[in-house]
């Protein structure tokens, strides 16, 4: 397949971090969905970012996804400052405490799509404004594929909005807590079903340590999170996980269910990397070989005979 | 081979449960790990019970045993009352609050193994005191296969107790709550090292409504929860899972890899029609073609095929 029919277009945040865990603290660091993103579907298909940072963002930053072969024509830098995200996660890492949330530049992001981006054939809509992804759908020829991330804030203080970019996707890509919110129901097959009723054909809810469940026209599947040692910190793990999810899709071109278990198997093993570090620090160094042996270590551990 | 040498001892507790769930109230119902796991394991190998209960236990909850072709020689009834659990849990099943505990004629409870129970071939150590479970392994002689449950109130309670069970052990079932309690460690790879040097050779930690872990000599395994709409209640779900775990390597005759990897799915398949009633509603009323039809379902949820 030609490398421009494989293209992904993202929008998302690109932002400061300052993470605590049990392994120490980590100030300033590179954060945000469209940066975990993007460094990992490049893996796997050109990715064009869209996002927005202010003139107080550290150029080296950027340079880690250009040399990941991410397109940043569309970073808008404005004068202000960058979105900063400030947390600490519990000790066995099952809870995160949002300690300061500065939006800065964020808070008045307009994503405008360049004119060169607006036929590429694969969206990601990261965790942002409802209105925001809606206003990006307006913008973009018929792409073949829309994935979306959404969080427990929008569920809540953008219903309406996020109903209406939920009629326009393919795939909602949301963990257990958010798809119990979105659907009102305890039960999480339940829970898929009503989803699924709202419009995206596939729905993907990530389980944290445990893994992954997708719900795809032509049936379920599981797939577990690969065992893990070390985690230093989980933050961008969903992004991650997106960012190998909507790659391979993008790569293989097509969404048969065996494509997107696939899909389900390369956001798996992307993510197991990105919590093995601070920030990208992991996942950057991730190459070809290791990904293959994890996707093995993953097919290892699923096989029943 | 021969019936006999598939045959499965079990001492655990058999209990007269009262239960509240969201469904509803269940009071005075059959339960107790020996009730679960052996109801379960029947459908495998031949059971033979060891447990007691006071001169209240009504006949009629024994009938569902008999019809299973579970022995119950070394069931012994003894003047007072049976023991009594009451526990009530959130309505998404996350959390159970145990209301009240009556040990009754458990407090003093002695196991006896009958002679002719003495040299079965596989041996079930339910969730009783670890005092208690050395005193079976000093009756029985040489089980080829020894599998134990504990609990928390165990780990903390009897800790010396337990470690000298642990050595004698080949296989340990317990959650992962539990897991990282015994092994002092919030990661679950790391408590798993932890507890196999304690002893048991293999080890299954139980994640609920995720599923379910197998370290093993040669490897690890993930076997997810089936997917089900309508759980009523979880009582038994554990013992049930390791009357099909334990049943399905009494019936194979040897712990291969591939061997307890199955056993795992029919660990998953039988719990999962625990879930679905009170006490052992559904689990009764569960034939071959359901079950079969189920591990059929649970190998379609792994596929990455």
């Amino acid at each position: 397949m030609h490398r421009d029919s494989q293209s992904i277009l993202v929008v998302g945040s690109v932002a400061l971090d300052d993470v605590e865990t049990a392994s120490g603290r980590r100030p300033e660091c590179l954060g945000g969905s469209a940066t975990f993103f993007g460094a990992t579907a490049s893996h796997f298909a050109p990715v064009h970012l869209v996002a927005v940072v202010g003139d107080d963002f550290p150029e080296a930053h950027l340079d880690a996804l250009r040399q990941r072969g991410v397109d940043l024509e569309g970073l808008e830098r404005v004068p202000g400052r960058t979105f900063r995200w400030r947390g600490r996660y519990s000790p066995d890492f099952t809870h995160r405490v949002t300690l300061d949330t500065q939006l800065n530049v964020f808070e008045n992001f307009d994503p405008k799509i360049p004119e060169r981006y607006r036929d590429l054939p694969v969206l990601f809509l990261g965790n942002i404004h409802p209105s925001l992804q809606s206003a990006v759908l307006d913008q973009v020829k018929g792409p073949r594929l829309v994935v979306a991330d959404t969080m427990n804030f929008w569920i809540t203080g953008a219903h309406q909005d996020l109903l209406k970019v939920l009629s326009r996707v393919d795939v909602l890509i949301i963990n257990d807590e958010e798809a119990r919110l979105l659907a009102d129901e305890h039960n999480i097959y339940r829970a898929a079903d009503h989803i699924r009723a709202l419009g995206p054909k596939m729905l993907v809810i990530k389980r944290g340590e445990y893994g992954a469940l997708l719900f795809h026209p032509e049936g379920r599947f599981f797939v577990p999170a690969l065992p893990l040692r070390d985690v230093l910190d989980p933050t961008g793990a969903g992004d991650t996980f997106a960012g190998g999810f909507v790659g391979h899709l993008a790569q293989a071109g097509n969404t048969d269910f065996a494509t997107v278990k696939q899909a389900m198997l390369h956001g798996t093993v992307m993510a197991s990397f990105t919590v093995e570090g601070f920030s990208l620090d992991r996942l950057l160094t991730a190459d070809a070989q290791e990904m293959a042996a994890r996707v093995q270590a993953l097919h290892a551990l699923m096989s029943p005979t």
